[in-house]
C-alpha cells in the first residue's frame, strides 16, 4: 500500500475519532476519491513577493495542484487542488479586538493544516478565533470541492461540497452541502445541506434553507461518489481552460493590465474581455467575454461570462456570474450562482448585495431593482418577490420577519450595518482605493509574484508524496 | 544597491584573497557580467527520484536556470544556469580507498557551494579528495561559461570559460579558458589558457598546449568581457531552441524513448533524430539529426548534430559533435569540439579515443582509424598525423615521447588502462549495461523525474535572491 493511501486512512480514523457526536463516517467521501495518479499529475505551487511574510512548511504531505501564500505549514495533511492564502494574516505586534479585551499577537499568524484532507477548498483570511490568534488551525478535518474555510479554525470538522464557514470557529461539525454558517462558535452540531445561517451575536439571526429537490439538483453528495449536479457539471465544462495556463511556466499577459490592476497568470481570460484599473483578478478565476469595472475583484473559483459589471463589485469566492449587468457595488456572496441567458438576462441594480450561496437561474429576464438584498432560489419575478428585500425595509426590522422560507430575528440594521461594513473592508483589502501611491492592496500587491511549484514524487512508495520542504526569509 | 549584487562584491573580494598568489583580480571577468533581470528570468529546477537521496538547501543564493540533482547545498553563491549533479556522491559506509587505506564514510556525501560564482558550470561526480570524503565543497571559486568541475574540490579558484578540473584537488588557482588539468593535487598554480595537463601519479605525464593564435579563434577572454569565439558563437546559435523547452512544465516526448533509456525533458531533440536502448541523453544536450546507438549517453551541454553514433559512444560533458560518424565505443572527452561539414564529413574509428578539449574542425574529410587516441588541434589529414597515435603504440612508450606539440613522459599502457577504464565505469555508471532487470545506471534512475522549480524574488532589494530553502526526505 502506498504511504499517500496509508496518509490518507490515518486522516479518515482521525476525523472519525471527533465526529462520533454526531456519528459520521468521512471514510466512504474521502477514500479512494481521487485516483493516485492524479496526485502525481498536478505541481503544488508558492507565491513569492516582496510583500508577503515567507514561512512555507511541508511536512508528510500531498499538495497537488495547491496554492499557497504567505506563511503556511501543511503537516501529514492531502490539499488537492486548494488554495491557501495567508495573505491577509495579522502580524506580530498587531492587537486582536474581542469584546472589552485587546489582545496583542506575540507573532505572525501562521495558517497551520494538520491531519486533514482538503479538495480544491479555499483557505483564506485570517483567524477569527481570539483563543488563538497566532495560528489559523484547520485540524482532523475533511472538506469536499469548493468548500470555503473563512477566517474559521476547524477542529474535527467535515465540510460537504461548496459548503462555507465564514467567521466562525468550528469544533466537531458536519456542514452539509452548499450549506453557509456565520455563527461565532460551533459544537458537535450537523448542519443540513443548503441551510443558510448568519447569526450576528445576540443581535441577528438570518436563516433559509434551500429545499431539498432544488439543492439534488444544483449539488448532490452521495457516499463513495463524487459530487453531482448542475454546479459540478458547470465547472466540469471549463477545466479544460485551466489546464492549458497551468502547463506553462511563464504566460504573456492575454490582455492589458491597467495601472494598479492585477490579473493572476493562473486566471483563465478569454473572448472579449476588459479589466479596469485597481481589478483584481485571482488565481483560478474565469473571465469570459465581460467587462469588469474599476475597482472589482474577482475571486477565486468565480467565473464572470458575457456580463458587465459596473464597478467596486465584489464576486467572492466560488461566485458566477452568467449573462448578467451588476451595477456599481453589486455584491456576490460566496458560491453564489447566478445564471441569465442570452433571452434571459440578469440585471441588478447598484448597492445590492447578493448573499452568499444564492441561486439565481432564470427562466426569464429578470431586473433586480438597487439597494436590494437578495436570497436562496430565484427563477423569475416572481420568486424574487419571495427572496429580497429593499435593504432599508431589513434595516427597519427590529423582531421576527419571515418571508417565503426566510426568517429573520433581531435588528435589520446590525446585519445591513455589518455588510455594508464588510464589503468596504474587502474593498480595500483588494486594493480598490488605491490612488497611485498610497492605499495599496491586494491588486497591486500581486502584479509581481514569482511562483516556485513543487512536483511530489513520481513513483515509489512515495509516490505523490512531496519530501519535507521549508522555505523562509 | 541590489542584495545580490553586494553578494556579488562579497565573492570577488574572497576569490580575490585566496588568489594573491598568483595575484589575480577576478572582479572585472563576473562583477556585473551577468544583468541583474537575467537572475529573475530564470527558474532554478531540483530533480525528485526515488533513486536519489536528498536534501536541498539554498542560503542567501541565487540559482537561476541552475539544476540540482542529489544532495546539495548552496551557501551564498551565484549559480548561473549552472549544473550540480549530486547523482554519484559517495553514501554513508561506503569505503573510500586511497593508496594502503580504506576510508569508511560516516556521512553521505554532500556537495557544498559556499562563496562561490558559478556561470553555466557542470558540477559532477564524487570528491576525489581523500582528506574530505563526506563534503565536495566548492569554496571562495568563481568559474566562467562551461567551465566542467568534475570530482574535482575547488577553494579560491578561478576557472576560465571551457576549462575543466578532472580529479584534482585545486587551492588558489587560475585554470585558463578551455585549459584542461587532471593532476592530484595542485596549489598556487595558474595554467595557462589551452593546456591540457593529465598526470598520473609517478606514472605518466601526458602534456599538449594549443598554439594561441588558435584558440583565440575558438575561445578567447577578456576582463570586462563576455568570452568570444567560434564556441561562443556556436552555443549561442542554438539557444533559443533551449527556451522553448524551459517555457512548459510538462512536454510530451518529442521522439520514442526505448526500454532502458532516458531522454531529459530539459534536453533539445530536432530533426530525425533516434535513440536506442539504454541511452541516456542528460538535460542541456542537444541532439538534431542524429542516430544514437545503444548504451551511448549524451551528457549535459553536448551537441550531436547530422551525426551517427553506433553505440556505446561517450559524450562528455560539453562534447560537440557535427557531421561525424562513430564506430562502437569512441569516447569524446570533455568540451571537445568535432565540426565535420556534408563535404568534410569526420569518421572516426571504434574504440577510438578523443581527448578532453580536442578541437577537430575539418577542411578536408577525414576517417581517424579504429584504436586510436587523438589530442590538439586537426583540420585534416596531416594535422591527424602529429595529433593522434595508435593506442597500442602508446602503451608500448616506457620513456620520454614528443609528437608535434604533445610531450609524454612515463608509461604509456598506465594512460591507455586509465582511459580505458574510466570509459568501462562511464558507460557502466550511466546504465549501458542494463539487461532488462539488473545493472541499472542512470538511463534508468532518470526515466522517471519530477522537476521542482524555484523562483527567486521579482522585484525589491532581495530581487534575484531566493528565500531559504531546505529539501530533505
Amino acid at each position: 500500500m502506498h504511504e499517500l493511501e496509508k496518509l490518507i486512512d490515518r486522516i479518515v480514523d482521525r476525523v472519525n475519532i471527533n465526529l462520533r457526536k454526531p456519528a459520521f463516517d468521512v471514510g466512504p467521501y474521502i477514500r479512494r476519491l481521487i485516483e493516485l495518479e492524479q496526485f502525481v499529475r498536478f505541481y503544488g505551487f508558492y507565491g513569492l513577493t516582496q510583500h508577503h511574510p515567507i514561512h512555507f512548511l511541508f511536512i508528510n504531505s500531498s499538495i497537488a495542484g495547491s496554492y499557497f501564500l504567505g506563511k503556511c505549514i501543511v503537516d501529514n495533511s492531502v490539499l488537492y487542488k486548494t488554495d491557501v492564502r495567508g495573505d491577509e494574516l495579522k502580524a506580530k505586534g498587531d492587537c486582536f479586538e474581542c469584546q472589552s479585551l485587546t489582545i496583542p499577537l506575540h507573532d505572525d499568524e501562521v495558517i497551520h493544516i494538520k491531519d486533514s484532507y482538503l479538495i480544491k477548498t479555499l483557505v483564506h483570511n485570517h483567524s477569527h478565533d481570539p483563543e488563538s490568534p497566532e495560528k489559523f488551525f484547520i485540524q482532523n478535518s475533511a472538506s469536499m470541492h469548493y468548500a470555503n474555510i473563512h477566517g474559521s479554525p476547524i477542529e474535527g470538522c467535515f465540510l460537504g461540497p461548496f459548503a462555507t464557514v465564514d467567521l466562525t470557529r468550528l469544533h466537531d461539525c458536519v456542514i452539509g452541502a452548499h450549506a453557509y454558517v456565520m455563527a461565532g462558535e460551533l459544537a458537535h452540531c450537523y448542519i443540513k445541506p443548503g441551510q443558510i445561517w448568519i447569526q450576528g451575536g445576540d443581535y441577528f439571526n438570518f436563516m433559509y434553507r434551500f429545499p431539498e429537490e432544488v439543492l439534488d439538483k444544483y449539488i448532490h453528495l452521495q457516499p463513495g461518489c463524487h459530487p453531482t449536479g448542475i454546479f459540478m457539471d458547470f465547472v466540469g465544462e471549463h477545466k479544460a481552460d485551466f489546464e492549458s495556463v497551468f502547463k506553462v511556466v511563464q504566460s504573456s499577459r492575454p490582455i492589458p493590465v491597467p495601472e494598479g490592476a492585477s490579473l493572476s497568470r493562473y486566471a483563465v481570460v478569454k473572448g472579449n474581455t476588459e479589466i479596469s484599473e485597481n481589478v483584481l483578478v485571482s488565481q483560478r478565476a474565469y473571465i469570459e467575454n465581460s467587462w469588469i469595472g474599476r475597482s472589482s475583484n474577482a475571486q477565486e473559483n468565480c467565473y464572470i461570462i458575457n456580463s458587465r459589471l459596473e464597478g467596486q463589485n465584489i464576486t467572492a469566492h466560488g461566485g458566477k456570474v452568467i449573462h448578467a449587468r451588476l451595477g456599481e457595488k453589486v455584491f456576490v456572496g460566496f458560491n453564489s450562482f447566478l445564471r441569465g441567458t442570452p433571452e434571459c438576462e440578469l440585471r441588478i441594480g447598484s448597492g445590492s448585495i447578493v448573499m452568499p450561496h444564492t441561486i439565481i437561474d432564470l427562466e426569464e429576464p429578470l431586473e433586480i431593482p438597487e439597494g436590494r438584498i437578495v436570497w436562496g432560489y430565484i427563477r423569475g419575478a416572481e420568486d424574487l418577490e419571495e427572496n429580497s428585500l429593499p435593504l432599508e425595509r431589513l434595516a427597519a426590522i427590529n423582531d421576527r420577519f419571515e418571508l417565503g422560507r426566510m426568517s429573520f430575528d433581531g435588528n435589520g440594521l446590525q446585519l445591513v450595518e455589518a455588510f455594508r461594513h464588510r464589503i468596504d473592508h474587502i474593498l480595500e483589502a483588494n486594493g480598490a482605493n488605491f490612488d497611485g501611491t498610497a492605499k495599496h492592496g491586494h491588486a497591486q500587491r500581486a502584479r509581481n509574484i514569482s511562483f516556485n511549484t513543487i512536483q511530489p514524487y513520481p513513483e515509489g512508495n512515495f509516490k505523490g508524496l512531496c519530501p519535507r520542504i521549508e522555505i523562509s526569509q
